[in-house]
Formats: C-alpha cells, sequence, structure tokens
C-alpha cells in the first residue's frame, strides 16, 4: 500500500539483507531499515520495528535466511529458530513460520539450502499478500451488504489496534476489507481506537488509512462504548494474534471490551484473520500465556516536541508502579464471524473445520 | 487527606480568596493557586483546574462569593450563575450547588448578602465532607464483606477515572471506601485506569493513593477486562458525574466497558455517589448531552522530560483527526448498586426513592 503515494510492503530481501520500515518510527519518521543477521532480526521482533502477527512470521522465515547466510550449520540453525520461536510469546505466526522453515529445510545439503530457504521465506510472503487480499473481498461483503442494507451514505466501522497492511506485508487484515471497499468506491470512515500503550491504532492504523485517503477519527480506547450507544458504529473489525480453535480470539488487549460493548448495542463484530493464526492445539484460553512487556511503555511516552523533535517523556507519577499486558480473550460467543482467507465462518470449532480441513 | 505528609482540601477560602490546588500541574508539580474573581472561578472549572463533580459544585459556590465581592449588584450575580452553569456542560453539581446558593441568597439585603453567601458556601463544603465519610463508610462494609468471604490477604479494587478526594472536597466518593477500608487495617491493591485522554487515573488517583500508602498499580484503560477473566478483580467501584433516578450512570468515558466486562466475569460493579449528583428530571439517558472536548487532549500530552521539566509532545500524526468526548453511559442493569452518604441501594428509581424520598 502506499505511503507518501508509492507502493511499499513491510518487509522485502535486498543484496542478502532484510530490509523493513521501522514501525516505532512511525507516525513520526519513515525509515526504513536493514537487517543483516539473525540477532538483528530477533532484536527487530523484541522491540517492535517489526510487529503483526503475519509480520512477526515472515520477519522470523527471513530471520533464518539470515541465520544461513552468516553461518551454513545446522546447530546455529536450531539455536536461531529456537531464539526467534522465543522472540515474542504470544504471536502463534512466529512458530508457524520457523516450523514451516525448518520443515522445508530438513535433510537438505547444504549447497542449496540458502536458495531453498529464500524462496520458502518468498513463498510464506507471498502467500500471506494473497491471504490479506481474500480476506480483503471476503470481508467487503460484509461491508457491502451494511452498506445497502442501511441505505446510507457512510459505513463507520470501528477497528482496534493495527490489523493494517503495517501489521502484515500488504492489504492488512482488519483493514483489507476497508481498503477493498473504498477502492470500490463505498464511503467509508473508521473510528481508529487508540489502543494503549503503545498507541499502534494511533501511531499506525491512521496513519496508513491516512496514506491512502480514508476518512478515520483517532479516539481513545474509552470511546468505542458511547459511540456504540449513540448509533455512531455499523461495525467493528479486529484482527486477532492467535485464534483458538473454538473460535475464542486473543488479541491486543482491550479487544474483548469493545466487543463486550459490540455484543450490548447489537453491533456486528467481527475478527479478520489469515488461517496461519489459528492455533489447532491449545483448547481453552486461560492456557494461553498473556505476555508481560516492560512497564515503562505505560509511563512514558514519545511525541514530537514544538521543535519538531522526538521527545520520550515520563507521564506517570514517579512513585507509581504500572503493569503493562499486551493481549486479551475475546471469547467467540461475542464474535459475530471470523473472516478469513476462504471465506466468512462462524467462530466455533465447527465452522473453522468446515473451512479448513 | 494528605500530600507529602501533610492533610489538605482541594478548596478553602483565606483573605477574600479562593484557594485550590491546580489539579491541571499533578502529578508533577503540587500547586496552590488562588482564584480572586468569578471569571477566575469560571476559568478554573472550564480548564479542569478543578474537576469532579463535587469540587465543580463548592468552586461554583464559592465562585458566587467572588462574583459578590467583586460587584454586589443582582444583575452580575445572575450573568455569574448563568457562567456558571455554562462552564461545563454534564456535572449535575455545577447546577445544583448554584440553584442552591442562588435560593438561599433570593430576597437577602445587600448588607448580609456576603456573609450569607460565604456561610452557604461553606455549607455546601461541610456537607459534601460529611457526606464523602458516610459514603466510605457505607462502602467499607461491601469491602469487608468481600475480604472475609474471600478469606484472602489483599482486596482488589478496580476504580476508573479520579473520583478520589481530588474529585470533592476530602475522602473522595469511589476511594472513599478504600480509605476506611484502608485505616481499618483490611489489606487493599488498587488497579488504577489510566482514564485517557486526561489520564486522571494516573496523575490523580494513583498520585493519591500514593501518598495515602496504599499500594496500586497503574494500567491501560484496555486491560481491566484481562484481569477481570483471569480473577484479579475482586470488586469495581467507580464515582459517577450524573446519575438518573432510574439508576443509569454517566461517568468518565470508559466507565461502561469496565461494567460490562464486570458483569460478563460475576465481579462487584459499585457506584460511588453523594446524592447531590442524582438528576431527578431526565428519564432516559440519551437526552444527556456528552460533553465534548478539545481533540488536543488527545492528540497532545504532558509529561516530564529527561532534564526534570514539563514538555508538551504531539503523539497523533500530523494529518490525523481526533474526537474526544468525555462521558458515558453505564445503564443500571450493571451496576450491582450504589454506595450514598445514606446507605446503598439497588440501582433503580425504586431503590433510589427509598434512601432519597
Amino acid at each position: 500500500m502506499k505511503i507518501e503515494g508509492k507502493n511499499y510492503r513491510t518487509i522485502w530481501f535486498e543484496n542478502n539483507e532484510v530490509k523493513i520500515i521501522d514501525q516505532t518510527k512511525l507516525p513520526h519518521k519513515f525509515i526504513i531499515k536493514s537487517l543483516k543477521s539473525v540477532e538483528e532480526a530477533i532484536n527487530a521482533i523484541k522491540t517492535m520495528e517489526v510487529r503483526g502477527a503475519p509480520l512477526i512470521g515472515a520477519t522470523a522465515a527471513y530471520g533464518l535466511v539470515l541465520s544461513i547466510i552468516e553461518k551454513n550449520d545446522s546447530l546455529f540453525l536450531k539455536k536461531s529458530s529456537e531464539d526467534l520461536i522465543n522472540s515474542r510469546p504470544t504471536a502463534i505466526n512466529l512458530k508457524w513460520a520457523v516450523d514451516r522453515m525448518i520443515k522445508k529445510l530438513s535433510g537438505v545439503n547444504d549447497k542449496d539450502i540458502l536458495t531453498i530457504a529464500l524462496s520458502e521465506a518468498s513463498a510464506i510472503v507471498e502467500e500471506d499478500i494473497s491471504f490479506c487480499k481474500n480476506i480483503g473481498l471476503n470481508g467487503l461483503k460484509v461491508i457491502e451488504k451494511i452498506s445497502n442494507k442501511k441505505n446510507k451514505d457512510t459505513v463507520n466501522i470501528l477497528t482496534h489496534c493495527n490489523a493494517g497492511w503495517l501489521a502484515t506485508i500488504d492489504w492488512g487484515t482488519a483493514t483489507s476489507p476497508i481498503y477493498q471497499a473504498h477502492q470500490k468506491g463505498i464511503k467509508i470512515h473508521v473510528w481508529v481506537d487508540e489502543t494503549r500503550p503503545r498507541n499502534q491504532g494511533a501511531n499506525l492504523t491512521s496513519f496508513e488509512l491516512n496514506e491512502e485517503g480514508i476518512p478515520n477519527t483517532i479516539i481513545t480506547d474509552n470511546t468505542g462504548g458511547i459511540l456504540m450507544q449513540r448509533g455512531k458504529v455499523d461495525i467493528c473489525i479486529v484482527g486477532t494474534d492467535r485464534t483458538l480453535s473454538n473460535g475464542d480470539v486473543c488479541n491486543k488487549i482491550g479487544t474483548y471490551l469493545k466487543a463486550l460493548a459490540a455484543k450490548d448495542n447489537n453491533i456486528p463484530f467481527y475478527v479478520a484473520l489469515p488461517s496461519s493464526t489459528i492455533d489447532w492445539n491449545i483448547k481453552y484460553h486461560d492456557q494461553i500465556p498473556i505476555e508481560e512487556r516492560n512497564s515503562t511503555e505505560l509511563s512514558h511516552i514519545e511525541g514530537i516536541d514544538k521543535d519538531n523533535q522526538i521527545k520520550k517523556v515520563r507521564i506517570y507519577p514517579k512513585k507509581s508502579k504500572s503493569l503493562n499486558l499486551a493481549f486479551d480473550i475475546t471469547p467467540a460467543k461475542y464474535v459475530s464471524g471470523l473472516i478469513t482467507e476462504k471465506g466468512i465462518c462462524e467462530a466455533s470449532e465447527k465452522g473453522l473445520k468446515e473451512l479448513f480441513k
């Protein structure tokens, strides 16, 4: 999608390096960064220079390519795999991408391994783009239905965090139906949850939508409830970091609260996902580890000062403690449907199994 | 209550001036400010140097005292009353306090009017302190019950925004049961919702609790849901800016989302209020005007930089729009009970009428 009028992807391979957009600098600065080693790839995941389940997966896949370039050695590859998987605890795509790479590379001889690794990483990337595009085409039907039924000028969509193209390779998941609808000429307005503490909604989703020319308004995470109570939201579409086989959704913290409000106000609440985020193994959501991140992500914040410089300030009282949990669980009963690359299904084991045997 | 070990109230009259704590500077700076005219009182309300329904009411009462000192004239008093009532649109106490003052002053001769105004403003203040203390003693029973029933070491209480002593004159509303329980030796830990966009939870509630030595942890507004899902919250206690006669509660934006999560997880959700916040006239919550504040309260934030200076930074993309609604509605069905100065009642017309004929 576009930044400053030019088309980009979030990750690409060029001259034996992996190029990423440093997302910690957005929206204030647009910086393309080179990753030259698996360690740099791990670090990019940990510090959230890349974030979003599909992009993390792609970065892990390319991380293994960098590992092979660095040292073509099976023990080193094994260690790289483990370190990559452990770089973020909640995102299922990380393990999925690493496992897929390792499976492909098992038994491959030293001479061919780099070519095969690169081609597999590239396949993961292209597959994600095609999945995201299909998610958009499937989700478009839901938006079209609302647009026709309400016979209204503008469809108001609420989204949380960034499940946009910046979280994937292109198109995004939750944003893909929005981009498709916009390109089809349906008038859209997006309520963008700020998404504390890292403000990915404000910093990334609103930024993305601005760059594509889609009207959007940032709101605090507290605001969605009253907007729904007063009829200002037609549909919610969010992403997911991990979808359980029973349809429960683990996504950015705060998603659950919006799902409750949507239910309470009879507003459809959809979750958009590529099938790679489905976790077929975990049965109960209380088994999902909830990542606890550094509390300075709450107590400190970066912005632009009056001299146009990026400044970090402490916003909490000096003596105060804070807790930084990254995800919550939206039980399947609050999800109107799962928008996947293969179609839309009920948020249930039955629904998921009908699409994905 | 205490700041830096010394006891304060949030507002007092001294040498023909009204003294307030400038709450826009907290928690970074503790500044006592003098209001010398009704215009300065109106401005203090508008800019939220004073905030919280009871404190706004007291400031309006003292504002009329300042108006009389300035110009002992009935037309000026009438204009002052109207301007004070219009300084914030949602808080019911504002109108309540002004109406009470004007009623008391009607027919009073010019010689006595200042003395009577001052004594009535002082009565409003003392009454609020006594109401808040009683709210605490009534709410204490609920906390004691949880403490005994769970036979647990620590009672975990979640609160939103600041319904603390800084929002009243002393004790607070939602915090009063907490202070009472703490003083009685019950172990308390408070989850403090940050409360975007103005962060009154972090800036004021956490600050207050720190100064009183009560363990507390700031969380983003998104976090309460997962904490409730995982059994980390025993009870929610919040304040209210306006309580409808049917038990619906209009409070700081985001309250509704926590009430939904509490209901979904069978956690008691109490609202603490002095009866002055009850609006016996409005029947349906959609008739309540929701205050829309300046969007720069979202897009910009103040904090302390590395040189220990207060700095304001822009945190949103330059091109982005934002919307700043200040309140939402928690329907009565999600409220376990109303903790008032006269006792605890059901959140319903029947419940309220039993306590307040």
